[in-house]
């Protein structure tokens, strides 16, 4: 045990997820040594963080506005929405390119272990924005493991009455993976999903 | 990119030893979606421990009183000094319970590549302690890897001449160990430092 504060910061960075009680101690004694101002940046950003970052009203992604920037971008195509669970997803799309239209963040996905339902979830405002008629298309972009699954199929069952187009992404093989090491599920859903190329 | 302040969390998160891009997204959404205060809690203890943390003036170690814990305890042996690189090292000497003597915290090793050389160290410092007749033993408890064994050697030769005994920890086989994954410059060391049973 460290003397006072020390361990107090010790034991704040050890409740980070991934971070371990030697990890935290090497973080600690990192910010102690160094010579610039970098725990106060820190400190500051994190007092920031949660002062100013909100949830997009519209889509539930984070932001500092009432709208995210997504949201308010005159140029992305408002008849398709692609719904995510996290802010986190709707980087790792925007990064491909592939996609224009707006988003979706439901918050999580559905799980009874963690006793999450579809009531915790952003569903009720999704439903409300499927109202205007301009949207033809949902994307269905749930993590493929049980619990986005789960809520795929939940969510499909929902929205099926509106006459939307609803899709989800492909599972398959990943591009530059290795064939043998795929596991089972994805080796079959890549059969499942075949192309026909000629 | 996220937007504004999330982004520069993100990005102070990424500057910490261990933490790479990933794993500072992850710290810092489950920071925004926690309920609990953690992020303010995490702030505050950022603040004080520049503020309230500091070196012992007789040992470097951190503290935050002008001596520490260890150097103000009357109840500890004051006739030995054990020499460690930083103060994670007296942690885990503290915690064998095998040492109830003094520490002396140099603040690194010696490192030509990192442009650390003895005046970087707290060897001065050092040598202003061992003045005290009261000191018999000077235990040099550096790393046992390539900057440490440099430090170990350069201390043994500058406290050589006050004529008090040094000591160096063993190197040897690591307990509870499998003595086939040894490297072979420990098993050498195991053999070196074998002790007579019978």
């Amino acid at each position: 045990m460290y003397e006072g504060v020390v361990q107090e910061l010790i034991d704040e960075l050890g409740r980070l997820p991934g971070v371990g009680p030697k990890s935290a101690q090497r973080i600690a004694f990192y910010l102690l040594q160094t010579e610039d101002d970098q725990a106060q940046k820190l400190a500051q950003v994190l007092m920031e963080v949660k002062e100013r970052v909100r949830f997009c009203e519209v889509c539930g992604n984070v932001t500092e506005e009432t709208q995210c920037n997504i949201c308010r971008d005159s140029r992305r195509n408002r008849t398709a929405i692609c719904v995510v669970e996290e802010s986190k997803d709707v980087q790792a799309i925007e990064r491909t390119r592939e996609f224009r239209g707006l988003y979706h963040v439901l918050g999580g996905a559905i799980s009874p272990i963690e006793g999450i339902g579809p009531d915790q979830l952003r569903i009720k405002e999704l439903m409300a924005r499927l109202g205007n008629p301009e949207i033809q298309e949902v994307i269905i972009a749930t993590d493929p493991n049980l619990e986005g699954e789960a809520t795929a199929t939940y969510l499909t069952r929902m929205l099926s009455p509106l006459g939307i187009k609803i899709s989800r992404l492909a599972s398959g093989l990943p591009v530059g993976g290795d064939l043998e090491y795929a596991d089972e599920v994805t080796l079959g859903r890549a059969f499942e999903g075949r192309r026909t190329v000629n």
